[in-house]
């Protein structure tokens, strides 16, 4: 029987597909089940009542309004009508059937592992977490924060360091942000990194990727042999080694330390267990992957990565990092620290792109080593070793002995000319293993079961019985763990990973967690720029399938044909939302979209034999990871300037592309700007770049703006990254995952991302775009988000949406211009899918900050819009389409009763200091204190909104001290007394 | 490829089965992923400490000193070693594997139907919902409480009746209540009832079970001709007509009125949308299944019934209601109204045993029309329509015309000897049609497709095409509908049905009731009697696969083959942990059970010619719903005593049994009993009651105690009926689903339930056991949840987790016998599984009451045990043992907390007027109000546990006015105006 995943009987056969553009369509069947009015907010009779308030007669005329004429597409995208939500799963299902779900033992960092399911319901298919923001207001976000700091104190106890990051994208970018790391702090002025030739081959592909335009060479080889009179700034050594070999490191790691070099270490997390820390060996930096605490494969991703440093190295980490600081009222609260190392803060002189985490991966990781404890993890990777020690034993017994005699779940074993007879057998025995030139690997986990091992044995031609083997071979089972690698330190003492063993236990924890934070699923999160629109139900549904969630990224490409039918059709319809010719999957965030967009442009010039073409031009609007990016890509930034609309200044744009014209090698802009408007010269800027034998790279985080309206490779854009995580539903995850594929016209394309699992390691050689992700499609799983949202919102859905993002927009702008000023607008009054909205004059008349707006926002029940991005001082807010009528009204109604909270401190009813504003947000606790000296009532304080007598969302901590908590830096669980000491500080210095 | 289900790539293999057992057992893998310990709350360090609290030396010692010697069962449950959670997952994979998921055009009830992800996802597969408890405690009930008042609304304007229920177990069960309430309330004293013979033949078999006990005649005939004469006290007529005929039944309603008898209509919800309601037809009730609103047929259900009557009806109607009443602060709230009707006040005077509801499905029934609206509903009802018009065209075009000309989705065709010809054409396309004699009935729905009723054409013989039969009839299509049936009402135009139109704002409205609510997932649920314990996410999983969800109740057996050997399965391993001989999984609730159980004694009294044995003792202390079943049943109930410590007086009983001697039918006894202890005298009770020629009914209310330590079957009862929803982790779901199978020793099984769908109407005539739901299994999704339970617990760990049962009860007996007295114990001290504490001394001396405490509890964050039963004044207390110890003491920590509080009253500290005690629940406007005169602080209020500060749950109101409730009944959703009216009165009237 076909499987059906779909919650009716709906027959499966209901889509059908349309023989020319092999795609879905759906047959005229039943207009009452369109998903467009689900992920649509406002109703048609809403729609009226807003284009009247907005001052629009109609949508086409608001449209024609806010985007330039000579931009607007006028064609309807060719993606066929839209399937309703239970086509589309049996959609779904059918291509996941084309999925084979074979147990994998290909190991290379991707491994096979049970996801509790208590965890998978309560979290991964949870909307209270899914949906979440990235946690840069820590009052509204101390449950995730809470489990990230779990993350990192797991982190540091299994890595023996001093101090871990909320996780990074994923092991291969780790590596390069280490190297990256190792650079800048190696006490030496070296220009090459080690890399050990025993580690994943895609971690060594997205090394060199990266080192190559910043000038560092990568030498690979044995570092037992090859560190000698090397001139290095930093190693990369992987424990245990990616065949399995585990050897003793001590001895590199102390040469790399006299040389004034960095070690950094690839471990397995789950080894760690019980194996010696990296820490303790000496390492400085320890990176890997978290996938096999629970994380699905995926095809790929997402998972955490990870990365911990010894202290000395904490200011240089990149990527988030949670600490914990003081509220207002000195009790304990998380917060993201050190945020002034980040590259919005740094531009062009960052080190990292690095924006954003893989937090909901890392919250899955945190929980499984929650549920688990140490004991449990410790028991699961003796139970994985043992199978492994075993197997080894059955195998000599058919005389293959494996090539390394010490190991930890991974065994290599020569084959020779019987490679392809094994791999055979293997594959009729549902196996993949790992296939080298003339050996094979095999890679045991968690799911791994005697049954297994007895199959890999008739692969190997042999019938052996497991546990006659495992008792003739008696105490020689114990003998691969080296003795002087033995574990001997404790981990994960703390009481987070001690007091949930229960699930009725776990399950309450985890409520508890998501009760503390605001996500999409109580209220809007107004985040210009973030686009936080409807992660839907029916689109969230597949990822957690066997067929798209068990596959390894390395398995035969046959085994993988749903999902490659999946990319090439997304691929497809991609390229002509954008108007591009080709489309690449592998980026696996925005920011690491927006480097390999500029690696095509770096290529492309190197083709021509223009290496000099290194200028980017970038608009000081632009957000920090552009110039981020540019640095990585070893361009030269130059700034050009915005006029007084905060459009592009033009004519500076001319005078330095006129400047740098024999060396321009691009402009970076972002369109529409990232102050919310179309810009009526966006053609124009392209034509003076491209005048310049310049490259246009156009920032796709606004694409929201333009789906269905105007393509960018239509009017001069060579190439853009697309965030699917804001524009295409991709869940926030309360700070990843993400995914950020690229589009380019024709002539780029040939310098997209490679991989080496495809055959092209650098995708023909230097000019190629390298490898920028350790899995040859990014986050593949979460690409059916994508996928789906598409296939049911149809051509004219997806232009619909877009024009109501627009509406809200504008909508919002009439609503609160009386009340705050807008700041920017295109020449006929319309902003386009956001707004900035500009209380820099009260600032000055009253000392209300952004801040005690953001905050008191809060006590409305509301997530606070972006702050002070892209102008300080002011307020970005991004409704998107899938904000009815209802919701932003209440959100109008807080913004213009918090204009009336900052009339009364103008009016002299209260100082700012004594404020509502202020004291925002209020905590429960704060309001029913017994002395109540404030100038207004305690229920102006905590129940400024109509609606909050049942449904009061509270902070759960007063406004957090940042300050305090960058000087007081805790990233990982202290013993339990140091919170109560680190408040009563805070009180004594009150 | 075979489906996987699960979330990791376990081989599927791993489980295998005992050739010799069929029964899976587990190979010996992985103690680390023990189920067990996660679903036993206590660690065994922790189990060390409340020993030595509890006073015993080991587990065995507690169980020794707890059951009597006399009734232990000492051999291990022949259960075999249980397995993991992704063995469990693989092995229900492989079960659903063997069920097909055909197309059912079957119709007679059950319909394909979409449940909309989000709901699916949000509702059904969140704890929030379904771990809640009834919502007796109405202050933490709001949410789900709201859920059902618009399940009430929509009842009541989708009938045209003035007052709904909020569900009842299923249609037939709801006919033959209705049929009840016809009875009590006709005008004329008749005793037959008649049914339209065009009555789904499961309902008239289970109104011809409910009737003959009852001394009340059914007639089954054609009510236009057939009701002439008849001396009736009533009359149900299906509309539309079971075969699909509509006709107006004006006609027939107008001369039952005259004749004194009452209306019954059993409607289908979807066809209201467009025709005459009941209530506009002149029917006094009406009944029917909501199960197309949006829930899986599950191959029987669970799925929620409705009934609705006239105003004058309403203190007649059974089940729950939901009212509209105000709360101590004069604000609207929600509560359970005129519960003095029911069974549990009413006891043998009761005239329905129905103590339950199905309120999970309930809620998915509103929520599926909140989220569809009137227009959508009309929509989903007309589509539905028009593809029946064109389906009924088509036939014709092939020679085929259907029986009735009016109709609305159900079409009757005669065909003669070509039946099975077209059937097996049928099946080749999946799908499955309702087989008469020699008629088809075709039923489409929701989920039909243009190509679905092409596939039928093709088995009726034809090739034709859909849409040239719809283009050729034309007008013809629009007749089906009778002009004079024809809905011109309005309904569901209150903001709930209006408001939600969007993803987002159902996703918040869901989320925001279940915030109001408090259950496991937040905290423990201390109800004696109820077995609060853990819901195991892995056990819900497969309920929501379509292998089990999308199986029509009457498919072909072969198509069940997964569904039929987990109940064989099932039934062995009931029939093992009971000690009985056979079970019969039909009974859909507890009170079922009973009901049930007792026909078996009542057949078998009657098949050795005894029919005068009527006479049913049952011990005072029993739960009201003894007395209602053995009314129901056709027994005479006489009560027996209970003695000092709770116990049957065993002297009264041997008096009672002699008295009756001749006429003694049975015994009903609770055991443990209701008071919570092992009476030492349970085989010489059972000796008694059948050395006088009695059956002894043995309540499984409490089995939770006894599984793996004793067996009911063994020490001497003959029948129990077992709550799968409290010892089986079927979740209660806020007040439903539940199942109450029951098990008997040999002599009973001839008389076990049966079903017209099986072919034994009556299991062989007056003597069987009758047919007591609707569906042959009852609600069969759910059992699935009970079967993985004992899969993955095993005989040991069964055992186990009753032992740690019983002494979580007796930790807790210890730990508050020093605050509060504990009533009943046995000689040697001990409790059973729940413990009854007593403050009744205290209300004397301070005026505290069992609601002052158990309101105080919410503010401390629990739900409150069981008030006043057994013992009025009193409460009871299960832990059960998923609860862990930190929670437990968390729990106990409360008490003592209230008895301090208690001891301030006592020592004049404060009034209990003013007391903390009688504010409870303190809300947050309660709390944060301007002026606050009470003699305690407001943190003492709302703060009074350490853990409150981010974790607080605040009940959202105040505490509910019952008596104002009754008074002014509201139950349905009034125009908005009257919320604040009747705020307003209350306020005045203070």
């Amino acid at each position: 029987m076909t499987p059906l995943r779909f919650p009716s009987n709906l027959p499966l056969r209901a889509v059908a597909f349309d023989e020319d553009q092999s795609m879905p369509h759906r047959r005229p069947i039943d207009a009452a089940n369109d998903f467009v009015r689900r992920h649509i907010g406002p109703s048609p009779q809403d729609i009226a009542a807003m284009l009247a308030t907005a001052g629009a007669g109609s949508l086409e005329q608001l449209v024609a309004e806010t985007l330039p004429y000579a931009i607007r597409h006028r064609e309807p995208l060719k993606l066929g009508a839209p399937l309703t939500e239970s086509e589309a799963l049996a959609h779904m299902s059918e291509l996941g059937a084309q999925n084979q779900v074979f147990t994998s033992l290909i190991g290379q960092g991707y491994y096979g592992t049970i996801l509790p399911t208590v965890i998978q319901r309560n979290i991964l298919e949870n909307p209270a977490w899914y949906t979440a923001y990235t946690p840069y207001q820590p009052e509204i976000s101390q449950g995730r924060l809470e489990a990230l700091f779990n993350f990192q104190t797991m982190i540091c106890d299994l890595t023996g360091l001093d101090v871990a990051n909320a996780s990074l994208l994923d092991e291969g970018t780790a590596a390069a942000e280490a190297m990256a790391l190792a650079e800048r702090a190696a006490a030496k002025n070296a220009k090459a990194f080690f890399v050990d030739a025993d580690t994943h081959p895609q971690t060594i592909a997205v090394l060199r990727t990266r080192a190559e335009p910043l000038g560092w060479r990568i030498i690979v080889g044995n570092p037992e042999t090859g560190l000698e009179g090397a001139d290095v700034f930093g190693a990369l050594l992987q424990y245990p080694g990616s065949s399995g070999r585990l050897s003793d490191p001590r001895a590199v790691i102390a040469a790399l330390r006299k040389k004034g070099a960095l070690a950094v270490v690839a471990a397995d997390l789950l080894a760690l267990t019980l194996i010696t820390p990296p820490g303790e060996l000496g390492a400085d930096i320890a990176i890997g992957s978290a996938q096999r605490f629970g994380v699905p494969m995926g095809y790929g991703g997402p998972h955490a990565a990870y990365m911990a440093v010894r202290d000395s190295l904490k200011r240089s980490l990149p990527g988030r990092i949670v600490g914990l600081s003081i509220d207002s009222h000195g009790q304990p609260a998380y917060r993201l620290a050190l945020q002034t190392r980040e590259q919005h803060i740094r531009r062009e002189k960052a080190t990292s792109n690095i924006c954003t985490a893989q937090v909901l991966l890392a919250v899955i990781n945190a929980m499984y080593a929650v549920y688990h404890g140490p004991d449990g993890l410790a028991a699961i990777a003796r139970r994985v070793h043992r199978r492994t020690a075993v197997l080894a034993a059955g195998l000599q017994q058919l005389g293959f002995a494996p090539t390394h005699g010490n190991y930890f779940d991974t065994l290599t074993i020569e084959v020779g000319d019987r490679r392809d007879a094994i791999v055979a057998r293997a594959e009729a025995e549902n196996i993949n293993l790992r296939i080298n030139a003339s050996s094979l690997g095999i890679s045991l986990d968690e799911t791994t079961t005697p049954a297994t091992v007895e199959a890999l044995w008739r692969a190997f031609g042999g019938s052996l019985d497991y546990a006659a083997v495992e008792r003739d071979a008696g105490d020689a089972l114990g003998t691969a763990l080296p003795a002087a690698l033995k574990r001997t330190s404790d981990y994960l003492t703390q009481p987070a990973f001690q007091d949930y063993r229960s699930e009725t236990e776990l399950l309450r924890y985890m409520r508890k967690l998501s009760d503390r934070d605001l996500a999409l699923d109580r209220a809007m999160i107004p985040l210009g720029s973030c686009t936080m629109k409807l992660n839907a139900t029916t689109e969230m549904m597949p990822l957690t399938w066997p067929e798209f969630g068990s596959l390894h990224p390395f398995v035969p490409k046959a085994q993988a044909a749903g999902y490659h039918a999946l990319f090439e059709r997304l691929e497809t319809w991609l390229a002509e939302i954008t108007g591009y010719d080709a489309v690449s999957l592998q980026p696996n965030s925005g920011a690491q979209g927006e480097y390999a967009g500029l690696l095509t442009i770096r290529g492309y010039h190197l083709s021509r034999g223009e290496p000099h073409r290194k200028v980017c031009l970038i608009p000081s609007s632009a957000h920090g990871t552009n110039p981020a990016s540019a640095a990585m890509a070893g361009m030269d930034v130059v700034v050009v300037a915005c006029d007084a609309h905060g459009d592009v200044d033009v004519d500076d744009l001319r005078a330095k592309a006129e400047a740098h014209s024999a060396d321009l090698a691009a402009v970076m802009i972002t369109y529409p700007s990232t102050h919310g408007v179309f810009e009526e010269h966006i053609r124009e800027i392209c034509d003076i770049v491209h005048a310049h034998g310049g490259q246009v790279y156009l920032d796709g985080a606004n694409l929201n703006a333009q789906v269905g309206l105007a393509r960018p490779g239509s009017y001069g854009a060579d190439v853009s990254h697309l965030n699917l995580h804001k524009t295409f539903c991709i869940p926030h995850g309360g700070g990843g995952p993400g995914m950020g594929p690229i589009g380019v016209k024709a002539h780029l394309a040939p310098f997209l991302p490679g991989h080496p699992a495809e055959g092209e390691p650098l995708n023909g050689g230097l000019h190629g775009g390298g490898t920028v992700s350790a899995a040859p499609w990014g986050s593949a799983s979460i690409l059916t988000i994508s996928y789906i949202y598409i296939l049911m919102m149809g051509a004219a859905g997806l232009k619909r949406a877009t024009e109501i993002a627009i509406l809200n927009a504008n909508y919002i702008a009439a609503k609160l211009h009386p009340h705050f000023p807008v700041l920017y607008r295109n020449p006929r009054g319309r902003v386009a899918h956001e707004c900035i909205i500009d209380p820099r004059a009260l600032k000055t008349s009253t000392g209300v900050t952004v801040d005690d707006i953001a905050k008191r926002l809060i006590d409305y029940g509301f997530h606070a819009p972006t702050m002070s991005f892209p102008v300080p001082g002011t307020l970005m807010i991004e409704p998107t389409e899938s904000e009815s009528k209802a919701e932003i009204d209440r959100f109008c109604d807080a913004m213009i009763a918090i204009r009336r909270e900052i009339a009364q401190v103008e009016a002299g009813r209260y100082p700012i200091e004594q404020s509502p504003l202020r004291h925002a947000p209020h905590t429960a606790h704060d309001v029913t204190s017994a002395e109540w000296t404030r100038p207004y009532p305690r229920t102006e304080g905590c129940f400024p909104a109509p609606n909050s007598r049942t449904d009061k969302y509270w902070s759960p901590v007063g406004r957090v001290d940042n300050v305090y908590g960058d000087r007081n830096l805790i990233c990982s669980c202290p013993p339990v007394e140091d919170y109560a000491l680190a408040a009563d500080y805070a009180r004594a210095a009150e």
